[in-house]
């Protein structure tokens, strides 16, 4: 028996549920991981409310990111033994797999090793940040040396991974905050700048602290008509990547900006790395290294108890959190 | 002496006029020709209205293309000779250089032999519409047999060199046109499918034209609000190339569908090609194969004389034309 935990109707977080279920011995294919530490992700709480790209199978699991040790494996499965620490790398949807469980299968192309030296919790709270934010940053967007990037949302835990990857390649990390409030925590988590709030003065301050040339990258799960002061704000070929969609409003954008400086808009999503066997392999290979050198550190805001799922979904919600919300198991 | 066509002061075909000039010798890097064909933009009535990315300075001198017989060589080119019959890519600003003249001097770098067999009013009809076409839909997009473009104003000179080489690579144009009053033009012209009328019945007939599946690239340069109607029919990693501002409100791109299936929204200009060496031999070979061919032949709409270039202006901006306006010398 594994406590796991579902939910059986759409709703707020007090529709999350333990059950106690039997865990099916893993498939060809699969291994069975006993989960230490989960690391929570605004998508979880977007599926739970009925809001995410596809409507939950009930009973629903959930979970893209958990790290344990393994306890069984699959037929065929090679890379893996028991007694491995490895990490899940958010790579199916929750009709196939969630990781909030005592016990949970996972197919091995999601497992990864756990690199040397990082605790359960810090590598729970690693893939979903570092590989969102290498995929757009690194693949797509070549960030380089000298560049700036803009951080939307940058106090979440993908905003702070993007913080310190442009931070580890050379380039300049811009800060988007909606206040003042987190300002010094920002800065504290390596932000170069911190703009807080948007509008024209978000174009007008980008520019004065890019020397006029505008930021090469902007990284954004926000959307909604605010892009249009980002995109103003932009170098030559510059790049918007759109990650998320908290505003659910169309994207406003200007179209003189776009053709003069020849810019592109582009909806970003994790599974275009994490479901490319050579991307998903770069991607760990940079984030290894990072860890390794300490470049990388995930940030962690606060860790709940398994029992506490609930108030743990509420806190996300609540929207205080300055990096990776963790619940141990 | 020489007669270019000159204007003083922003405003309507009026403010066009015909003055005699004495035409200085081509210096370092420049070909002198002797014009034969004038082939025109868009661009060139944005200019002169004041309504283009950058503002006349007067007297001001325009257009990006042209066709004739070289007359005279600069020092130090190597390229071409007294007497070749050459036509000029847009590779220039207005304030350098404008292809409105009986003799102008033209940068090297701009200058393309004809291909055989062209006539000099299809030559200077060539290289605006194809090159801007093939950079988008080749260059950048990729696009393949099998898959399926939306043409937007597909009934202008660049609409129609991209349906042209649409169909080259055994791809589907799907014609985008304003009413039913130019369908039969646009099938005439290798259009597979004409869409009429802008709004969600657009997003609705590209997806049944493509069996749910959706268009690879669209191909604009409309713009605005309507956008979004376009997006909603595009294929996963699907590409928007907006290359023009005929409306100059914000782009609307749901944001949903640019996250869902990667959409990426993206300025392009024709100067990506011609200000680039290694893309612009690419374009010259490509084009130059498929006029070769058969598969691309310009399209031209009508000719007008030298002395009735207000006239061929007013004529544009009536938007009545099916292909490219020329201008006989």
């Amino acid at each position: 028996m594994s406590r796991v935990v579902r939910f059986n109707r759409i709703g707020g977080p007090e529709v999350l549920q333990i059950e106690a279920i039997d865990v099916p011995a893993p498939k060809a294919g699969e291994v069975q991981i006993r989960i230490k530490a989960i690391g929570l992700n605004r998508a979880e709480v977007m599926y739970r409310s009925g809001e995410y790209t596809y409507a939950p199978q009930f009973p629903a699991q959930l979970g893209y990111e958990g790290s344990g040790v393994i306890e069984a494996v699959g037929s065929g499965v090679q890379d893996f033994a028991v007694g491995d620490a490895v990490s899940v790398v958010p790579a199916f949807s929750f009709i196939e797999y969630g990781m909030y469980g005592e016990v949970v299968n996972a197919p091995v192309h999601a497992v990864v090793k756990n690199p040397a030296g990082l605790s359960f919790e810090e590598a729970a709270a690693t893939w979903m940040m570092y590989a969102t934010a290498w995929g757009a940053l690194i693949e797509f967007g070549g960030l380089k040396q000298g560049e700036a990037v803009l951080v939307g949302a940058a106090s979440s835990s993908v905003g702070l991974a993007a913080i310190q990857i442009a931070n580890m390649v050379g380039a300049t990390p811009i800060a988007l905050t909606r206040s003042e409030k987190k300002r010094d925590a920002l800065l504290k988590a390596g932000a170069k700048h911190v703009i807080a709030g948007g509008g024209a003065a978000l174009t007008q301050q980008v520019l004065e602290l890019t020397d006029g040339r505008g930021a090469q990258i902007a990284f954004d799960p926000v959307g909604g008509p605010e892009v249009a002061h980002q995109l103003r704000a932009l170098a030559r070929q510059g790049m918007f990547f759109q990650y998320g969609a908290l505003d659910t409003r169309d994207l406003s954008v200007p179209v003189m900006d776009l053709l003069g400086r020849h810019l592109s808009v582009r909806g970003y999503e994790l599974f275009e790395v994490t479901t490319d066997t050579a991307r998903l392999e770069r991607a760990k290979r940079f984030i290894t290294e990072g860890l390794a050198s300490g470049a990388l550190k995930p940030a962690i805001d606060r860790t709940f108890a398994f029992e506490q799922i609930a108030d743990a979904h509420r806190y996300m919600e609540a929207g205080e959190q300055v990096g990776k919300i963790v619940v141990t198991v």
